[in-house]
């Protein structure tokens, strides 16, 4: 496989560059019997498209989706989802000194170096458009993680140095928030901070954290496909991110074990835990605590400024960079940190209804 | 898949506990014509074995590999390799509380809940000991890598608090470090440190850096099964990993994009980077810089202080964990870091070699 | 996987039903440089097309393909292809008694059995219809392939009980003919067979014979990955074939050893053998002989007479079966059997080329 | 993969050679909970050893597998169980011709041409031996199968031109029979031509036939993962097997549709079908019905004739095989057989349990 698959029971295989005609993702092994329609996954799509705000570019995507297959009579049939995004403002352009010259930051030597050219236009594959069939795929998934009570959230953890006040966390407000922040003190400092980038030419990273809640105990394998490995791949996945942390993360490496360790109480007759610096996962498995996790993602590597690099004919030359670009790409990164939670946590809870001899025989001698 | 197979081109299946007969390791994939014989190996193994030092454990483990097949006169033949150490010295115990006690920072509570009963032996499949085969099989990666002249170390970045300063790492010193240290002047605060944890009967943990080096440009696959996904989720699947960095890492998220763009540049008639904020990594494909990536460990769970927790029938209980347990497992992790990224270097480097026509023209038309 | 990708490699994934919008393909793993137009993949959908002789219906399917991504500058890029077939001809009709009725020989019954209820449209995912994503990636296998030297060719060699004159075999006759056979006599009768089973209202099955010439010695994978294996598995995977025979098949079951076995010896200072019954297979790897495999199919279940059958409420009933139905699918599935078969070797290829030391050093070390 | 996995939930992954110290197999994804012992698979490996009869070769291998993980207190953990049997009687010997020279209707060949040299000793992982892992695996696949209700039972349908009248099937007979026949009277004739072939210093070939039973309906995957195609995948990776059936197989392709189709209808308040030519099997998915298949199996390649071949060197030469060696491998593969469709149906019915949303609901809701 050339990387173009994720998931080994809800796949999800995602084509498509920045400027062909369209793209799309097609979703093999969703569960028969689902509603669907366009309307549950275009609200996810929408919440990924640059807006108006000051903070993201100007350009206008439609991003309107369309379900080419598998949904008969409303309802999922069991056999492949086919989704088709297309491609409606990508005109074509001169991309001139991008076609010659290599990106700081931007796939375009690794691209040429693996394949011996590139699809020059817009980073083509190497696009953070590209995720726009992981979201639409994330949204299915969302729905029946949804209609099994489990929810996922993510929202903007820092800008720059700028952090959220983990007390002042406000889910709903950061769905409202241009740069989807839950504490709206923070945000206003961050949105400064990036409108001081953008007259700089300059562009800035940040931190994204998401929540997984209500999530059954057991789910993750041992060993290689342990939950928060499937979640780190998810993460690491997303153009851009550079680290990732499971629960107390960097931090639990500078605890002693008396302190990090979580432990166990029954509460309301429940088993509880008194802490949660393991971040819902023990052993590569969930415990029933909320999964938290958080990916960190680097400066929008597009920036106005005249940058020192090479040409493809090895000669080293000044880029300066055309076309609209965000200063930050964080806040439109959030909901695509989101689609991959979901679709991992997913993924590994059909992994997991094989793991016992009473599931199997609940299913077939029932 | 249940998760215990790693790769898709040079797949490792690990299997054993910690106290049953053996474990070990099923490499299957290896090129045809190395040569290879357990003298290859069993340095490896040898590097993550309890020790005598103050910081390990006074547990002895032979960890004698051998090789059952796939290997004849010499040389492996292309078909699996399998690996069996024994476990020689895991003599049957009193595991009583352990048994009825779900030990805090453990995997206990979360194997119950997935299968409805565990092996507690010693923490059966989750044990750290599972690591051996893994590291079995990573051995057997560094050969090819080396012999394609690419190499890979780790060592421990930081104990706790106490962090190596970069210019003062001495890889060759870190191989006779106790605790793998590059720079003897941390080495020895942190030594310190470890031997204060265990007198207060508390642990620590730290974090583990890996480079490598002369890796070609051009591996990793675009979107999913980009390089650094990869790493992260090799990473993320050896218990008690909470974060992962690679290059900048967090510090990249607090970077203007002017300042962690690493500029192309001619130099010496070759391709280079006036720096490596990507740790080697663009776009999820390597671009023949180092390969910078970091994993941050938590503190050993196992600790001699009573800790409160429950019974498997769900009543609150103290637990005081008998045995011997490492104050501080970052050292022994430091070879399995190793192995895990070498296992996926190779699997992507075998994967990259049908990404282009004349790669495929060139084994077929010669 | 729910089963809707094909190979390791050079991976298909098909999507799309009978009568919705549109079905298609998405190709990951293409290698990078490789010349490529709709019109390299439009002659191979051609061929599947339902025709306006007497043995096809008279059913009219566009069927022209269009290439949504991953080509660029008329090559190919490495990244995913997707392909995509607009379903412009599949009318909105009245499926009144296919709706409630299950279809002998169809898969009605068993599509509501897995998943509680069933596209009813034409078959759904179930229809032949499917087959054309696997012949529009067929395509680009089989231009791979060409570009090394290797042909494929696929024929029909019998009609019910009608079979074609080895001696007599013209695959350029083939090509021209309405059912694709490769003797003119053979086809006269077969013909004539056809008429008659038409004129009953009844329908008749026959078999499909593949050679591949040219394929390198060493392709496929030891135990579970034989090329035989592989191909069985592509063969079976089209609807309606219920055997496969590789060489000999079934004769070899029944000859002496000193009789089947193939003796090598040397030609020309070429190594070569005396016979062929292996069918170019040895212990699952080509050994550069022509590879010749069959796959028999059933005859079409869609027929005009009343059938006895049940209604998905569990009655008793008689179906008549409206619209129009080929009396016979083995013409329609020869270009399958060639796509089917183009994907397999190539996939087996791509796998082949990491099985040896000196191909990973002839790519890493030139 | 290099093709030693078979399987995506219930995976099987085998290794060793004819004549290395040991064999094996590591089952990953086996429910917890399930009683297991060496007793549970003992006697599936006791069927495949070579007899004192008159058809079967007079070495002796014992054969004894040990269980090294996955189970504990008497019972699967959920975690892979590794597999092992010791090759005891393999003693050095002299290979000499065989290391040379390529045996006719082996893989010698094949091997050298894949990995540029091979294992000569009895064939190394080409031997049947290998075969050894699969039957253990399919040993705890059919407990399991057996546990929900299901049996498989295969058997000898002909040897040579003689084949077994279905009206006398007894598949009590067969399991005491040295050759696997149901049908004494077949069986008689039968030996006596086996035993003609071996004076003669022949060997012959002969049919495999297998019945699944009480399997339940919806088993199987559309389109690539078809039940037929994985039972299709799983008997040609059988050395020897030449070619499959289902069902009613290459006679189906010379049949009237009106003929072929098995007309549904009510029997006693169940769906029944009136035949069973589809072999249990309707597009690619379990109709509940006996699911039918046969394997046709070559004559043993080694003879004791001497036979026409070339050297490695490429120098024509005669060959004359030593050792003992059976006229007839027949009815060693039956086991083999029914242990590659227990592996099949089991992980395809795993494969399964996700493809509703009821059956996700029934696990994580209850």
């Amino acid at each position: 496989m050339a990387g173009s698959t994720f998931g080994r029971h809800f796949t999800v295989t995602t084509w498509g560059e920045s400027h062909g005609p369209a793209l799309g993702a097609v979703i093999d092994g969703c569960p028969a019997g689902l509603p669907l329609s366009e309307e549950d996954i275009q609200p996810f799509l929408d919440r990924r498209k640059p807006g108006t705000s000051a903070v993201t570019t100007a350009r206008r995507e439609d991003d309107a989706v369309h379900i080419l297959s598998g949904v008969f009579e409303g309802k999922t049939t069991g056999t492949p989802i086919s989704l088709m995004i297309n491609n409606t403002s990508q005109h074509s352009k001169d991309y001139g000194n991008i076609a010659v010259s290599y990106r700081p930051g931007h796939a375009d030597y690794t691209y040429d170096r693996k394949y011996g050219f590139r699809d020059y236009r817009g980073g083509g594959r190497s696009s953070g458009r590209e995720t726009a069939g992981r979201v639409a795929a994330g949204a299915i998934a969302m729905k029946i993680l949804n209609q099994l009570g489990i929810t996922i959230n993510a929202y903007t953890r820092s800008i720059g140095d700028i952090e959220i006040n983990d007390a002042a966390i406000d889910l709903a407000y950061a769905r409202s928030s241009a740069i989807c922040m839950p504490d709206p003190e923070a945000e206003k400092l961050a949105l400064d901070y990036i409108a001081g980038c953008r007259a700089e030419k300059d562009s800035v990273g940040g931190c994204i954290e998401c929540r997984m809640e209500n999530a059954p105990a057991g789910i993750g394998e041992p060993v290689f496909d342990k939950l928060d490995a499937a979640l780190g791949k998810a993460l690491f996945s997303i153009g851009a991110v550079k680290a990732v942390e499971i629960g107390a993360g960097i931090k639990a490496s500078k605890m002693r074990g008396s302190e990090n360790n979580d432990a166990l109480c029954m509460q309301d007759d429940q088993v509880a835990f008194k802490s949660n610096h393991a971040g819902g996962i023990l052993g590569g498995i969930s415990s029933g605590q909320p999964i938290i996790i958080r990916a960190y993602v680097k400066p929008t590597p597009s920036i106005y400024q005249p940058q020192d690099t090479i040409t493809k004919e090895h000669q080293n030359t000044v880029l300066t960079i055309a076309g609209r670009h965000d200063p930050v790409i964080v806040p439109r990164a959030v909901v695509v940190v989101e689609s991959m939670c979901a679709l991992t946590l997913l993924d590994l809870m059909l992994s997991n209804i094989g793991a016992r001899m009473d599931h199997l025989t609940r299913i077939y001698h029932s």
